[in-house]
C-alpha cells in the first residue's frame, strides 16, 4: 500500500494572535496517508516534520517533494507499519509545500501574500492538523510523534487536545526555544531581510533572495550537525590551494552544497515564518508553565527522545522536557540517541531511532 | 607612563606561500608600546590582539581605534605592569588600524588592493611582528601572550623563533583550526561574498557590503557567547509584541546591536582576510604535527588556558593544545577559566584572567 496524498480544505482558522486565516478562501492543509485508519483512531499515528520537511515521509520520490524523511522508520516491517497502522502527516502551515504559505496568492491581487500572510505558531499548526484529521474523520488518534519542530508540533498536540491524543513522543525538541537557537534563527532571518532581492517580501515566487536563504541553510546546517560529525567526515581536508582564495576547505563545500540544494527547493518568505513560529514554541506560554501544560495529559504516556551530540537543543532540553512531563504526573520516559551526527541524527540513525520507538510501544502496548 | 605607537615600515615579507608582500612599497606594522624595554629584552612581553581588536591595549580612548581590550591586565599594578615591563602590541596584518591590508591602495592605481592582496597565514603575521620588534631594537623577549587568533599568533611566534621567546601563553586557542570554526567562518565570508556591495572586493573602503558584515558579526557573536550567558541575560525577554513582525526577542536585538558597531569600526575584506588567516592557522603544518611544532621549545615554559563554555574554540581543544606541548617536553601547564560568558570570556572576566596569569609568572620567576 503506497502513500496517499490529500489537500484538506478547511474554514478559517482563528490563530493564538487573534488573527484570522483563510478570511478571504480556505486554509489548505496539504497532507500524506499511509495504512488505513480504524473507524476509532486507534491505529492512528500522527507524524509532525520538521522546518524545510513535507508530508511525505516514505515511498518513490514525488515530483515537487522532498526526499520521503522517515522511509525506514514508515514502511512495512517498520516500527510505524502502515500495514497495520495508518500514518498521517500533515505540510505545516507557512511549508511551501502545498499547504497553506506566504507563497499563494492574495485574493484580489496579482502578487502572494509574502510578509502580509499571519505569522503562525506552532499551537496554530497543531490545531489546523487536528481539523485537517477530522475533515478526514479522524476524530481520536493513538498518538503524536515529531522530531525538531515537528517535536514542538508534536507538543502542542499534546497541550491542547490531550483528550483525543493517547501518547505522544518528541524527538529532539525543548519545551521552548532557548535564546541561542532563537540568536541562530534571528541571523538566518537577517540574512534573508537583509538581501536585496527580498525586497520587503514582494518577490515572485521562485526567485527572489536566493543568496540570503543559501547563507541560512549553510548556518543551519552547522547546527544540524556536530564538531565530531565535521572531523570525522571533513576535519581540515581541503580541495586546491588552501592558501588562495580558490582553495576551500571541504567543510565549507559541504555546506555550500546544502545551500545551493536548498534554493532549489524552498522559498525564502515561508523560511522566515518557520524559523519565526519555531521561535514562538513555548508549550508554557498562555498556560503558566512547561509542567502545567502538561497536567491534561496526565497518567498518559509520553516519550522525550535527546540526541548527545545535539548543539541545537541540547540534549539537556529534552530532558528538561521528560522531566516538566513526570512533574506533571505523566508517564514520561527520556531517551538518548548515542550519535556523532548532531541534531539530524533522528533523519539519519534510522536503526537507533527504530529501537527507542519500537522500546516505547512496547511498554505502552502499541501496535506492534 | 602612557601607551606610545609607532608605525614600523619594513622591507618586503615573503610569505609562507611562497608570495611576497611589498614588493611594491614597505609593509606597515602598527604597534603599541606601554613600558621601556630593557636593552636584553628580558621585561618585553608581546601580546598578540584578536579578529577585529587593535594593538590599544590600555589607557584612554584613542581615535580610529577601538576600545582597549586588556586595560585592567595591561596597567600599573596589573599582572603586566608598564612600569616594570615592556608591553609590545602590534595590529595584525589585514586588519584595519594601520598595518598593511588590504584597504591600502594598490601603488600606480587609484584603488586599494581589495582581493589582490595576497593571504596572509599566522606564521606571516608572527614573522612580520618579531621583524617590527627588530626595527624597535628588540631581538629577545620574555614572552608572547595571546587570545583567541592572538593565541594563534603567539603559537606561531614560539614555533616560528623558539630561540628568542622564553615562554608563551595561548588563551582561548586550539593547535589548529577544527572544521565547525572553519565553518563558521565561511558562512560569515560567504555572507560578504554574496552582498551584492561586495563587487569583488572593489567597492571604495568605508562603505561596501555592510549588511554582509553585519550578519557575519551577528554570527560571529553567538559563537563568542554561550548559551548560558543568553539565557542569564536575555532568556526569551522580547520587545514589542512577538506574534508579530515587529516584535523581537532581545538576544536578536544583541546580536544586531553588534553588527551595528562592528560595521562603523571595520572593512569587510579585512574581515575576510582575517577569517582566511584563521583559518589556516595550523601549527603542525610543514613541522609534521603539533608536537613537533613545540619540540624546539622543549624545557621553556608555556601556558595554555581554555575557557570552560567556549563554544568557538572549545576546552577539549585547548587541553590538547596543552598535551601536545607536553609531550614534545615543554613544561607546559593547562589552566581553565570558569565562566559562563563563553570564548570572550579573556576579554570580559579580567579577575579570573589575571589570576591566573599571575599564578604562571610566579611559577616561572617572571616579571612580578
Amino acid at each position: 500500500m503506497s502513500e496517499r496524498f490529500e489537500c484538506i480544505e478547511l474554514p478559517e482558522l482563528t490563530l493564538h494572535s487573534g488573527k484570522v486565516l483563510g478570511a478571504c478562501g480556505p486554509v489548505r492543509i496539504a497532507c500524506s496517508i499511509n495504512g488505513v485508519p480504524k473507524p476509532d483512531g486507534s491505529n492512528v499515528v500522527v507524524i509532525c516534520h520538521a522546518l524545510t520537511g513535507s508530508h511525505h515521509v516514505t515511498g518513490d520520490p514525488v515530483l515537487g517533494l522532498p526526499e520521503a524523511w522517515w522511509e525506514p522508520v514508515v514502511r512495512p516491517g517498520g516500527v510505524l507499519d502502515p500495514e497495520k497502522l495508518c500514518i498521517v502527516c500533515c505540510n505545516n502551515l507557512c511549508s511551501p509545500y502545498g499547504s497553506s504559505a506566504p507563497t499563494d496568492m492574495e485574493p484580489g491581487t496579482d502578487r502572494p501574500w509574502g510578509m502580509r500572510f499571519p505569522v503562525i505558531a506552532p499551537r496554530d499548526a497543531a490545531r489546523s492538523q487536528k481539523m485537517a484529521l477530522e475533515a478526514l474523520g479522524i476524530r481520536h488518534v493513538a498518538g503524536v510523534v515529531g522530531g525538531s519542530l515537528g517535536g514542538m508540533i508534536a507538543l502542542e498536540w499534546m497541550a491542547e487536545f490531550p483528550d483525543i491524543v493517547d501518547f505522544c513522543v518528541a524527538v529532539a525538541a525543548p519545551s521552548r526555544l532557548y535564546p541561542q537557537a532563537i540568536a541562530f534563527n534571528g541571523v538566518q532571518r537577517h540574512s534573508i531581510l537583509s538581501d536585496p532581492e527580498w525586497k520587503g517580501g514582494d518577490y515572485f515566487p521562485g526567485r527572489g533572495p536566493v543568496n540570503g536563504l543559501y547563507n541560512a541553510r549553510m548556518l543551519a546546517m552547522i547546527t544540524y550537525r556536530s564538531e565530531e560529525s565535521f572531523v570525522r567526515c571533513h576535519m581540515r581536508s581541503a580541495r586546491n590551494n588552501i592558501d588562495d582564495w580558490d582553495g576551500r576547505f571541504e567543510v565549507e563545500s559541504y555546506l555550500m552544497h546544502h545551500g545551493e540544494q536548498l534554493i532549489k527547493r524552498f522559498d525564502a518568505n515561508c523560511y522566515l515564518y518557520l524559523t519565526k513560529l519555531m521561535d514562538l514554541h513555548d508549550i508554557g506560554r498562555g498556560r503558566g508553565d512547561a509542567e502545567a501544560a502538561f497536567e491534561p495529559f496526565r497518567k498518559k504516556p509520553f516519550l522525550a527522545v535527546g540526541i548527545n551530540s545535539d548543539i541545537l537543543f541540547p540534549a539537556w532540553q529534552v530532558e528538561e522536557l521528560a522531566e516538566a512531563a513526570r512533574d506533571a504526573g505523566v508517564h514520561s520516559v527520556y531517551r538518548e540517541m548515542k550519535s556523532d551526527v548532531g541534531h539530524d541524527a533522528f533523519l539519519v540513525d534510522f536503526g537507533q531511532m527504530s529501537d527507542i520507538l519500537g522500546d516505547f510501544f512496547d511498554s505502552i502496548g502499541f501496535g506492534r
